[in-house]
This record gives structure tokens, C-alpha cells and sequence, in this order.
């Protein structure tokens, strides 16, 4: 078990200092790297007129690209649900996964699983901010400040209408897709790498620190400086001293990029992101031509993929943090008066949007109010104190 | 919508004044009511020889029976399961789901299961303590005082090697039953309906409490006097004074109780059960004998209800909740000092369980190990500050 995931490591290692990586956090277009070439997918697409039934057995060869590295947890997670959709259909859907760039740029593999150039993908929402505008960002995506953690966010995506919802505006904005389920969905990421804690709203007053999207705006607010640089070069840059700070994802996937060679701190909670998930989607004609059956083998093995998934980043995150302890790295915590205010500035933006924007607006409040009647359980109800209360 | 769960609450309702409820700790074989009658189920057993493969499209039609009323959440639950299965499967798997007490007392289900009585059924562990001994308590049963919450029991089960555990400790108390997954994953009860607040340990002394299992001993420690009522008799039983206080379920399956018309109090959070969890189980030997893909199916949906379960009745326990408010029943959340006692007096009996019985302590270690570890990423970087904190 240790040798194999120690394997792991090695290869996710590799893999992401060979290629420029997407990152948790959506990439700008012009961030995007390499092999962007635009090839056919190779997926036997079944005629419309088809309507093919269970009983025929007909076979489905799909092709899925990833928004990420193959070489990392996204990878490992997505071919584990590519094995349960063949294993559950007896063979009968094979997906063939594919690394970030293979095939199109990671962060256009919505607009090309809507014009059929690949069968399947699992965009972060953020990713499509272009088209759909700030309400992208309330999607699961990583990077919003406050926003909801994977449970609160599952709950409203599956028993508060939100599926319903992201599909409707996907096809409203023109997008031939189905949003099938909510997966990868990983919980909240590493605040920061740097060389100093941050104690203070002050503190960011001049700090160079690589980010994007929405946290980036609020400390913009703060007076940071925010540097736009790809996944796969922050660690030069950071050596180079181009950044102070910076942050990419989970303690799991950090560790993998040897962050903690060049940087002395982590700084916690992720406040800035407490969830980072993706979209299974697939195109909307080859999901509607599917027998019945395989529609429902791939709606439930995406749903036990957002458990499964979450779990899974969740312990590799878990066990990092206990690396970063026994490397000596230095772990602080934002003091509790700058989460506050971190929350209060992502409200201002949140409600500025929700000025600007109806169907923002739309989301951001049916959002309010689910969320916050459920957390309202979770936070009378789930006891703090606990047998496991780590030392 | 509404309307549809006004229906739901109002059959719920229904169902379990007419039913002796199996409630959510488990009952004691004695409490068990009537519809105890064993009948032969109704599946059609694939022949062990057979070893019928995907190809022949062979159906298998199966029962499963609950150990609960099935008009509450555990039978729509379920019923939904089967749905899903169903459907994954084109029709080639069909389950039929019995109410608790239908073909035998729901107490009894893991050994009916294991003599092909029936085909599957969904027990607490908790009730199999007769023949397991303590270590029952330790999978994901309700009424495990200070135990894991419903994430870090999946992530035990599902990431820390538990399901094989399970399975291994199920098959050396020589049951011929497979271990499918961890479904209907309720989360934290409520502490207790009551006529006053408890504000001390010394609030326990004297109280006539209804619950059972290890919260019962807590409590008992503390001087309190524990009654044994089945489900289905507390209200009366309350009505009539014979209880001060009682702990059944959440909020959501205790709303439709009605026990807030003979009460004033509820009292929170769950610290007397973290989590309300069953196993969906199979005969082993019908297990072996299915197809591969169908025992994918079984497997990818039992996952998928691991979440789906736990978000569903996390809702209905939120909007319950707001039930309670409206209603006006006084809600108190125990202070700090009593809610680590309880922790610390829980500790103490698990250690004294350890102490007396290899298996449990091998159980409870490897537990306290992972979840410590998996609780110290939860504890440091999920952020509890938030736009969706409640007023």
C-alpha cells in the first residue's frame, strides 16, 4: 500500500514537471500551455437516428479529456470512474482518458465537448467564466472566497435543484451539453505557500501573490499584488522570487510540485477556496441517443464519484499535512479577524455582481437561502467535540 | 414540491403510528413488536452452478427488507436504491423492498440475510451486538457517543480499508453475508426531546432517559435511570410521564413523530450520535453467483447513496429544524464542559471494551489512527467562517 502510493507520487510528480499544468484553479486562456492541437475524438459517435436499446448491446468508445495533468489525483479519479462505467456497463461504454491539452486546451473542453470534438469532460465551471460570466464562479468552482464546502455544495447541486439549474444556464448560454454530476470534488486548499505568515489585513499591502478569479479580487481590495502564473511554473517563479506568495491546491497535490523546497510556510484554513470541483459533462445529442441504462450507469457512478472522490483527495490531503510537519515546514493560521474580513469582502463583490447581473443574482440567492438553512443544521447539530480530536 | 412533502410527511406519519418502529439506535430483540412471522422470500435464487454470465440477460428478482417502517425517510431511501439499480441494470435486477417486521423482526435481518431468507437488507450494526459483541457499535451505528461523523465513517470504510474489515469480522461470526456498502448515512440526532434544559452532568442524575446502547451507559454513568421503549411507544409512554427525556432520530424522522407536541425541549448537538449509518448486505452466496457488472451496479449505486442519503436527510433534518423554531419549541446546545464529559466518559468505556476484547481494541485503534489523522485536515483547513453562516 505505502509503496504504491509512494509510486504515485513519483509518477504525479513527473507528470507535472513535464507539463505546464491547469491547475485547480481556472487558468486564463493565454496561461494555457502546450498541446493544444485540435484532433478528432475518436469516439464512435452513435447515429441520432439510431435510438439504440439496451437489448441490442451496442458498445459506446468515448473519450474523455481531462482539465488537468493525468499524472495527478484528477487523473487517478477520473480513470477509477471510467473502470466503474465499464465494469457497471459489462463493457459496453469504454472511456478512454486523456490528459489536459491532449487533445483540445484544458480550459476549452466545454465549448469541445459541445461541438463533439471530444465525448466527455469534467471542466471546472470557473473555466467557462468567459461565456457565462461571474456566475461560473458559483458552481463548484475552486476559488471563491466564503464560499460553500463539497457537502454544502452537493447538497444544493443534488437536493436543492442546483443540477436542474447549471444545465438550464449551460443551454441557455448555447452549450450542446449534459451536466451529468458534480465530481472531483475536492475540500478546501492550501491558503498559501510563503515565507512569512500573513497575520493581517495589512499584510497583503504589497504582496506579490499568484492567484486568479475571484480571491484575487479581494486581495486586489487588500492591496496585493496578483501575478497571473501557470501551475507548472510557479515553482521557478517562486525560486526566482517573481512571487511572495502563492497558492494552487490541496496539501496532496502541493506536495507532489515540491512546493515545500522552496518556501518555508503554509497558511491556513482555505478560506479562498474551500471546495474545488468539476463537472462530469457530456454532449448533449450522444447523451440523449444513450439506451436508458447507460444513461443511469453513468448519472450513478458520476453521483458516487463525489463522494469517492472527495474522500480520496481528502485523506491524500490529510496525510500531506503530515508530511509538511515532518519536513519542518512552518503551518499558520489566519487570525480569525482576517477570515471575517475576507468573508465581508467576498460578500461586497458577490452583492456587486448580484447588482450587475440578474441571473447571478438568480443563483447567488437560491444559494443563500438553501446553504444557510443547511448549514444551520450542521452547525447545531454536528458535535465539535469528538474522540479524534487530533493533539 | 411542498405539496409532494406534505404527502411524504403525512404517509411517514401514518406509517409510523400504525408500525412499532425499530427507530434509529437499535432495539433490543424484546422491543421488538409484531410482524415477526417468517415467511420464504420471494426471490428467485440463482443456481450456485449456474454462474450465469452478462450476456444471458438473466433477471434476478430480489427482496430486501428494512429494519425500519418503510414510510419514513429509510424506506424512501431505499426504495430509491432499488429505482437506481433497476434502472442501471435495464430491468435485470429488481428489488423489492419490505418494511421492517414484514418477513422477519428487523433485529433479525443480518441473519436472515445469511440464511437466505431474504436477499439483501440494510441493518444498523449495532443490532448484530448479541453476536459481534461491542466492535458493533464501532460501524457507523447510530449511538456511539463522541464517535465519527458520517464523512469520517465513509472515509474509514471506503479509503482506510474498513469495508474489508467489516467484511472480515462479519464472515469470522460465521455470517455468509457480503458487505456491499454504507448507505442511509444519517447524520447528528437529536440529543434528546425534553420538558427542561440540561445544562450540567449533574442535570443526569435522576433523569428517566428512553435510549439504549453505549449512549445508555454514558448516561447511566452520570445517574441517570435509561428506559427501554420501542419506537412506536415513546410518545405515549412520554405523554404518560414515564420518560423525562428520550433520544429517537434527527429532527427531520422525530418531526413526524409529533413529539414536540408533548415536549417543550429539544436539546443539541448530537454528541450522543454522531451519525446514524446502516450496511447494505446481500446472502454471499447470491453475491458470488452474479455477474460481474451486476455486482458493479450493486456496489457503484450503494456508493452513490453513501452521499445521496445523507444529503436527503441532512435536508429534511435543516427544514425540520425550522419546523421546530416555528413551532416553538426551545432548543439548548449543551455547554462545552458537558459535552467534553460525555466524550471523556465514552473514551473511558471504549478503553475499558479494548481492554477486555482484542477485536474491538484492534478496531478502535486503526479508527483512532485514520480518523485523527483524516479530522486534523477537516480541523485546520476547512475554513468555518462563511457567507452562509446562519443569523
Amino acid at each position: 500500500m505505502r509503496m504504491r502510493r509512494l509510486l504515485v507520487v513519483l509518477v504525479a510528480l513527473t507528470a507535472l514537471l513535464a507539463i505546464p499544468a491547469a491547475g485547480c484553479a481556472p487558468e486564463t486562456p493565454s496561461a494555457e500551455g502546450g498541446g493544444s492541437a485540435v484532433t478528432p475524438a475518436e469516439a464512435e459517435e452513435p447515429e441520432a437516428e439510431e435510438q439504440p436499446t439496451a437489448a441490442e448491446g451496442e458498445t459506446y468508445d468515448f473519450v474523455l479529456q481531462l482539465s488537468a495533468p493525468i499524472g495527478t489525483p484528477y487523473g487517478d479519479d477520473v480513470k477509477k470512474l471510467a473502470a466503474d462505467i465499464e465494469g457497471a456497463s459489462g463493457g459496453r461504454i469504454t472511456i478512454a482518458v486523456k490528459s489536459g491539452g491532449e487533445i483540445v486546451p484544458s480550459h476549452e473542453v466545454t465549448d469541445a465537448v459541445s461541438k463533439g470534438v471530444i465525448d466527455l469532460a469534467q471542466p471546472n465551471s470557473g473555466m467557462d467564466v468567459g461565456r457565462l460570466g461571474p456566475v461560473a464562479y458559483l458552481f463548484g468552482s475552486s476559488g471563491f472566497p466564503g464560499g460553500p464546502n463539497p457537502m454544502e455544495y452537493f447538497a444544493w447541486f443534488y437536493q436543492g435543484g442546483g443540477r436542474e439549474m447549471v444545465n438550464q444556464i449551460y443551454q441557455d448560454a448555447g452549450y450542446n451539453i449534459h451536466v451529468i454530476a458534480q465530481i472531483t470534488g475536492y475540500p478546501a486548499e492550501l491558503l498559501c505557500h510563503s515565507n512569512a505568515e500573513i497575520n493581517s489585513v495589512d499584510d497583503f499591502k504589497g504582496l506579490s501573490f499568484r492567484t486568479m478569479g475571484p480571491w484575487a479580487e479581494v486581495i486586489e481590495s487588500f492591496g496585493a499584488s496578483v501575478v497571473t502564473v501557470p501551475g507548472g511554473e510557479i515553482y521557478e517563479a517562486a525560486q526566482r522570487g517573481v512571487v511572495d506568495a502563492f497558492e494552487y491546491c490541496g496539501p496532496g497535490i502541493d506536495w507532489t510540485m515540491g512546493f515545500h523546497e522552496i518556501t518555508t510556510h503554509i497558511g491556513m484554513p482555505g478560506i479562498h477556496s474551500p471546495m474545488s470541483s468539476n463537472m462530469l459533462i457530456m454532449n448533449r445529442d450522444e447523451w440523449d441517443a444513450l439506451p436508458s441504462d447507460l444513461q443511469e450507469i453513468l448519472r450513478v457512478a458520476g453521483e458516487a464519484h463525489s463522494l469517492r472522490d472527495y474522500l480520496h483527495v481528502s485523506t491524500a490531503d490529510a496525510e500531506a499535512l503530515l508530511k509538511y510537519k515532518e519536513y519542518g515546514t512552518k503551518m499558520f493560521v489566519l487570525p480569525d479577524d482576517v477570515q471575517q474580513a475576507i468573508v465581508d469582502r467576498s460578500r461586497e463583490i458577490a452583492l456587486q455582481h448580484c447588482a450587475e447581473d440578474e441571473l447571478y443574482k438568480r443563483i447567488f440567492d437560491d444559494q443563500m437561502e438553501f446553504i444557510t438553512m443547511w448549514k444551520g443544521r450542521t452547525d447545531l447539530l454536528q458535535p465539535k467535540y469528538s474522540l479524534y480530536t487530533p493533539d
